[in-house]
């Protein structure tokens, strides 16, 4: 796979953009596709066309679609739909893209041809770092004392939760992490941090900060009861994220939902992370 | 000195309402006088003149006055003139102020009787942690990478520089710090980072972010003239600063003015810091 | 599980008596036997026999036998053979032990009393400390430079990779970690040393120190020859090792092997992490 | 002076030698005088006036001399009174050594020429760095438990309490540092350490390690009763250190006085330290 070379970027935001400069700058042909709001003149169908067959592949946008139907395009002015229209257009390119699993169920798309970036591991990992820092950004802006010497609460020990420690404990805060299981446990104290019990959250929780990583519901209103009316909770777990909302509005704890913070906070380094998933993509595939 | 335990906070922002908070929560007895924005009803100068008399202590504000003749009362709907006046009131009290130079000018005030807080070492050892907060807060928000693996400069190894170093090489940022003394520069490079000679800044810098805490213009048309236009620059120096604003702009170079950095990004820590400094004083000038 | 209470430590070095005395401070009742050496003035069968009977367990030391026919008692002067007959003595309890495997080939134990606590994850995280330490102490008794602002290399990311690679790089160290797979080698990015793959360490490698975790044949004679004679390689992989020992010492590179380092250079502190175990497995099997 | 490049190196330990070494790798003329037990063949009085006659200056060993007669000459068979002769032979050179008050004081030398290098700030600055992980070594070696969860007390906030409370913090250390200064206690906080008061030591004082780094009697019999049978208490204070050693004894308190570290744990980067320092010097002193 290691020629391909040309690729074309069609629909989504910023970071987007920004992953085609940053191709552009390593040499690569790039043709960007339905940003006509910031980049191009003009953006029809015959544009997408002749761009596709003029490229090796094509990247889709993360996310893929927000309505299940149409390709997210913030800064383009015309609406893509995903269906078999499109695939006929892109079908017989290399196709990199988030959300594979919806893509390949909206035309007879050639599953080897499909690679998803989002899936994969290393942009996971990575991504954890804007995350990260995002969600530091949020606590300074919200909280009224430093994050220094600040009492802060990070539920789980996956990569979110242990970039995030990290940066806190760094920062100068007293860290503790909540996980499961033993082993994350003894790492959690290993790497100078208090270990909780995630089971053992809820009693007399006295944390200034709350950042919640883990997608299942342990904020609920019986969590919250014993939660002060003084800890701020940032919750970063996808949607429908770890916190009952409404039972902490009719509580008084603040809550505040941060979803996808790489795009948001540090799009340039998330159009960078794509990047060079995809090359590592290319590269595995190459012969 | 240590039957001090009724204070009366005079003008200032919100800091010292948190400040006043704090020592109620230490069990002292606390007047607060010009807050009636956000605090009481009434606040005449027969109300101030009787709070003053009940009390031990007088604490003024931070900054004393923003135009050298009045009180700097924000929260107030009075204007109070730092006049002799006032002096007759507060006069017999101990006194602790920041600016103590101008206060004494403004009345026959007894210079035994003035503290000033803002002098002291330990309080602006305590500052430097909001104000290098604040510092990494802005460049989180307004630069579109993270801060980890960014290129730093910070100028200057005094306290915020020391403070602020430290954060960012944590968050995993590629430091650089400038300094004169060749002391200095063995500390840095013994702290991990790269050490540079203030008088070497100029030639290829290529930082995408540069912290400024050195007060004097490092930063002219000239270092200027050899700074990338993708450097942000965020100028933590008191005024003047150190950066030439208007060849910046010429240059297009994006430049942020960051002052009273404490006040803003972390009023609950920067009265708690206050207060610290006033009990300080007050156990060291007990017999 | 939980009315397991009285222990009997039959065999094993130092940790092992460390770990005894640290059950009794936490009030457990614990008999020691093979340490005539330095515990008790006789140890006969007969005694070994009455100790076990009146225990509701047995602790077996790690290792469990050197020479795979007796078990390993250093501080005791008789010699017990792993065979029915011991079987019989200590058969019916639950038994703690390190090589369960081995054991269980000795006589007809029942598999769901013998625990192998050497197996057990925590265990091995918590070991990965004075393993490192102990590579740290190593490195600075015989490299004539301070580890601060040393080039190091640590061969592999597992647990003792993870921790001696954040210890060396907390003492000024550079430090660079090999890996193979992309995931591990972003993390190490991540965490701020240099990420290099395993199969590229070879070439022009200017290391002052190399740490090898890895136990596979990695520095054979070819790598080895392109390795700096002032290179110092301390190899932490268990036996054989990961070091061409033989080569090493035609081509005039200094390798030191270190291995069981837990038991030497902190018996204490292992004999700590072995309670720890043995009560994290009394917990999970209790009802 | 920056025509100084024919260096004669007299007297010292290994150190001496890794320094002449370094500057020969930069391209420095150098010549060693009184090192003939491991260096030269010869090594007599007209080879010394030859070498020094040759040479734009000469750099003399730390310490100058032990006995305050002979220049110190641990690895040269012959011994060299610091008389007059001396000063004939080398006094109208630029002269580098330590203890420039006793040189001065043993011949009419020109004060002008004479640069005492242990005086230097950067020389103290950098040998902190040695003598912290020499101080860690001797930790490491003699205590049963791991650097890692012990409760370790720092005396003392200068330059080796600076450099060592970080590395035993970075090593996982629960690390207390004591001060008197106000302002030393704020930044002991600051960076993460529990700030204690030197007179506060004393009671209760439930360290396992103890690093002295105080030059003055802070362990006296009072403090020691009051310490652990389980403290190891190591002394880096210059002579008399700061411990009672026979008090010690009879409390049956372990203490290692540890001196010099850096000649004796890093002895290369000893020598770097003071050619950088030499160094230094003469590019201060040239026009």
């Amino acid at each position: 796979m290691f020629d391909i070379n040309k690729f074309c970027i069609i629909g989504g935001d910023k970071r987007q953009i920004y992953l085609g400069n940053s191709m552009i700058k390593d040499g690569k042909n790039v043709t960007f596709c339905c940003f006509d709001k910031c980049l191009e003149p003009v953006d029809d169908y015959s544009r997408l066309e002749t761009a596709v067959s003029k490229s090796d592949c094509v990247i889709l946008p993360v996310p893929l679609s927000r309505d299940g139907k149409n390709l997210f395009t913030p800064l383009g002015s015309r609406v893509i739909a995903l269906d078999q229209d499109f695939c006929d257009i892109i079908g017989d390119k290399t196709i990199f893209t988030s959300n594979s699993r919806l893509l390949l169920s909206t035309g007879n798309y050639e599953k080897e041809r499909v690679y998803d970036y989002l899936d994969r591991e290393e942009l996971a990992v990575l991504n954890a770092v804007p995350t990260a820092e995002g969600a530091v950004e949020i606590a300074m802006r919200n909280y009224k004392k430093t994050i220094n010497a600040s009492n802060c609460l990070v539920t789980g020990y996956g990569r979110i939760g242990k970039v995030l420690s990290k940066m806190l404990a760094a920062l100068g805060a007293n860290v503790t992490v909540s996980a499961r299981k033993l082993n994350d446990l003894t790492w959690i104290r290993l790497n100078g941090y208090n270990p909780i019990h995630t089971e053992e959250i809820s009693p007399g929780s006295c944390f200034d900060l709350i950042f919640n990583t883990v997608p299942s519901m342990i904020f609920d209103e019986n969590t919250l009861r014993k939660t002060s009316q003084n800890t701020l909770l940032i919750d970063l777990a996808s949607a429908p994220g770890g916190v009952d909302a409404e039972a902490a509005e009719r509580l008084g704890i603040k809550v505040i939902s941060a979803l996808s913070l790489p795009g948001k906070v540090a799009p340039e380094t998330a159009g960078e992370i794509i990047k060079n998933t995809v090359y590592n993509i290319i590269k595995e595939e190459s012969p």
